[in-house]
């Protein structure tokens, strides 16, 4: 039995070549707050992140991607105990730490994505004119049509999905979930969590070869309700949404997917089962590929995007994704 | 200038080849209430038709398809106006009424849409179990996951829509909206009302070739927030669901379309504009089918099924329609 | 039988002491947008006004209140019918007209409202960059929280409510619905309207004994799943909200109150019958103040602020109203 | 540093004297499944219970309250040592179970509230025609107008919050949030965690001086915009709606309180936070009762009935809530 190490999910850096583009996208149209800025990089806080000071780094780059994905040590000595544990393979590190929180462990997933561990962190502060009359709130709801209320889960591309699930059990995380393909003979996906979420983190078979994608970052938007004002904002600023509102069979959650101007997907997300059941003491719940694919996704059409596209793109998919905002694409229903 | 002859929309009578399916599918799932049944048909009404005694006749057939559209005149002396108006090739006649309202003026529409006009109707009457403690409802909201609240509309498939809509316009209805295709030099689609709706009656451009064929037949659904559920409902019960929640561009609505057990394609529907302009001061809003066609359906993907399949089917769609409930469909994202 | 000679209500002007308050709550939180500003007055549209130039104009002034209440005419020939049929004490006079309207036929209802009515008016403009990919949207959706569609209906006070029904009835309006009560021999409201809306007026007894007074002005909400975050983001900038979300029992409809900071009470509206029975074959639906009470309006408690809080205040309720935003207040239970 | 000993809340056994009319509340209203039946009692699992195999046992009894709520162990070790550090004053016994779980060690907090803990259960299972074709739910949703989801909290009264916060804290519990009163010198709420969510357990000041009381059940309903149908559901079918759809301050949720037919109070529930900050790196959100009340249940108007009602009624209460449902209340804005 493997303790838990982690608390949670704090912060996801997101590469974007288009970095004023990008920066509009959070802080305009999801209601974002920058809450520190660099030469480089902008740091963002939503209105429900109130035990966390930011849930997205942005950072200016070449390419779109994944900068890496940083989680909260359940302890001081967790995180301790967690750089012991790691291989040479991973190439674990100590960093000074960034905005927001201290000294940080940095290591590599099998798939090559860079994750950090830390344990001191600063409160979320804010200023008067953004405090909340609820104490329970970080800030006010901003006054905006998409306002998400704190990030939810990272979902990576990996080369193989099944050393990557098993890298992250060992390092303390439950499988709640996954997909299995008989026709390939491989796990298609696996969602993986270290609180009671059905995933802080996803990882889901890349087919084009590429190692290290990014699949999609989420964030939670309270009230489902909101959703067909969300899609309505999107369409009018020119947003690429690649799926209207949708349902999950994985998970059983409701999602909807965009493209914020860097070309990173972006999901809102709502509902999801909790599964507070034991660690020790669960089975993950597995999906055939080839029997339950109509309700892995379900509500009508699927673009196909949705089975190839990631960050940065391949050549493959960057030449497929020759699709401007709103411009005709080619889909599948499922 | 022409006069309003025609108040509202009354009913719309269904054809099912498996009518108890149809049946439970407009019973159980839609919640509508069986006020009238005969050998081979059932009157249905919901719960906001407070006056209007039904919505939807169903009735027993070998095909799918429309059986006739039902209208009520604005007064005695319309209908009997409406009588002199029609020419020989819309084959005028004179019915004993039906179940809920008295005589009725029979006629055809250019396409061989069959349709009716009456004025005597008897008011809808309720049990005193389901009456509402409302005295705004015709009955209580039944507690159904998908509770439609009136019937909105009526959408045919045409061989030539501009002849339709003359046709119409000729009796009184308003030209609000349509699409045109530079392409192919004809109207695509003509969006009519007699009331302030955005439309009672669609015509959309038919390009299998077959005639008076039908579209689909829209309910309302008061509370847009209830759609998540409508659609989870319908997965589970094994409906085909063509499409989730999207916008339509035109008529500026939301819409989600299923097909009934029968075939029929049903629409469930929510906002689009009222339009309250004065009749013959208003220029009809026109869509280009070539430039705006990523704005007509938004939303991500729409399954090319949208743009053929009707009832009854024609051979071709038959063959197309081979798609189960939840089979493999192939799709176009607009 | 009278003809209809009004078509649909135009807009609202409401007078404010708190001039750039009012504004910041209209343009800020509604969404709407300032489409011309004299000295005193500022002239908005919300983006769902597509067929009329604007729905709320906002004047200075020493209190709050109605200006007027202005509508459009069916046809030239009807807004001069109009004008011969009006008696000497309705005071009517022509105007020049205003900001998007021509020559007007001004008049005062019995108990001494303002009305105007015009036939020629500009068409809804709009500047490049708050133009709308919809071509049925006469501008872009605001990234508001709150971005209401359109005005919907004006409700108004009155000492006489049977002799104000008279009044608009006698000049084309229809009696969709109203209260009666028993004990006090009275009738407590009514709802007229021009179009098929269950209200385009509503007029509610003023037990005040003041005349001429405002209940509130309406605005629809297109998606009733935004609600939630409506009253959240009111609650966070410090508007009072009078109730959350109800039902009203009485035109089936659901609406929310907040005070705007000038004092005026603004309702959000949706849902609500439509009624498009012929007006000469409609029988009102008569509630009884006394027996039916409990479902007028429903869905827990409702403040007694409901029953007598009118603008402008008189001394009496403004005593009372001496709360201030979100300050303690009693209320009745229905 | 306590460790985790409780992993989740597993079902709360309510006492009612009006057993089948509970039930129909239960099984018609909120769609649950009757998963086994004694002479006594009723067992229910919601669609989203997957990992539990029922959340409320319905128990007849000569008047309603709280028979007692469950939990399940973190493992069997857990349960172990908890029995060991229970006090005298706990009456700490074995039992041998109950449907769905082995033997549990029951004990009683400190106002005298009946709890129990277990490792040993089976799972959730249903028959054929209510599966789902989600592997990811229990059972199919069921096709009803309100269909909660799992339980989620329980929220007890208590004559002293801060003895009992204590007491669950040393079993476990992380104290999230609460209220002080400054002017009564005296803890009013708090709310207690072993997941990461908001609150599994409430305590709440009993004003009245009984001890043990319920205030109330919460069941999570999954999509929020459900919630206008659910309300308008309850009012058709004459169950008391103590507040429509209304903002927690404290735990910053959705909320709506009704009576269940046997006088237990139930909350349906959305939102609040999830909070997986380490334990003991965690400063409760503290309120001020008199500073901060207007935010604790914002919008709008709040019956008094919410700071005293509970079950079973005290005589006082008794006598107050003689209001029948939709009866005549008075209430106080907060």
């Amino acid at each position: 039995m493997v303790k838990r190490l982690i608390a949670h999910l704090s912060h996801v850096e997101l590469l974007t070549p288009k970095f004023s583009d990008s920066l509009w996208f959070f802080k305009d149209l999801l209601g974002l707050t920058v809450v520190e800025k660099t030469e480089r990089s902008a740091y963002l806080r939503a209105w429900g992140e109130f035990y966390s000071p930011y849930g997205v780094k942005l950072t200016e780059n070449d390419s779109s991607g994944l900068g890496h994905v940083s989680w909260r040590a359940d302890s001081e000595q967790d995180m301790m105990g967690l750089s012991t544990s790691l291989q040479k393979e991973n190439n674990p590190a100590w960093t000074d730490g960034d905005y927001g929180h201290g000294k940080a462990l940095e290591f590599k997933g099998p798939d090559g994505h860079k994750n950090e561990v830390f344990w001191e962190q600063s409160k979320p502060r804010v200023s008067d004119d953004l405090k909340s009359r609820f104490r329970s709130r970080s800030m006010k709801i901003p006054n905006s049509a998409v306002p998400v209320k704190r990030i939810d889960h990272c979902t990576v591309y990996s080369s193989n999905v099944s050393v990557d699930k098993e890298f992250y059990k060992g390092i303390g995380f439950k499988h709640n979930e996954g997909m299995f393909s008989t026709k390939e003979n491989r796990e298609i996906s696996a969602f993986m969590t270290v609180t009671g979420q059905c995933h802080d983190l996803g990882i889901i078979y890349d087919m084009s070869g590429a190692k290290g994608r990014l699949n999609h970052v989420a964030y939670y938007l309270e009230n489902s309700g909101t959703w067909m004002q969300a899609v309505d904002i999107f369409t009018e600023y020119g947003v690429t949404v690649e799926t209207g509102p949708l349902r999950h069979g994985v998970t059983d959650s409701l999602g909807m997917y965009v493209l914020e101007p860097g070309g990173n997907r972006v999901e809102l997300f709502n509902g999801g089962y909790l599964n507070f059941s034991p660690r020790d003491d669960w089975t993950p719940i597995m999906w055939n590929a080839e029997e339950d694919a109509k309700y892995v996704w379900s509500w009508g059409a699927v673009p196909e995007t949705l089975f190839f596209y990631g960050t940065p793109p391949t050549k493959d998919t960057q030449f497929r994704q020759s699709f401007n905002p709103m411009g005709q694409k080619t889909a599948k229903l499922i």
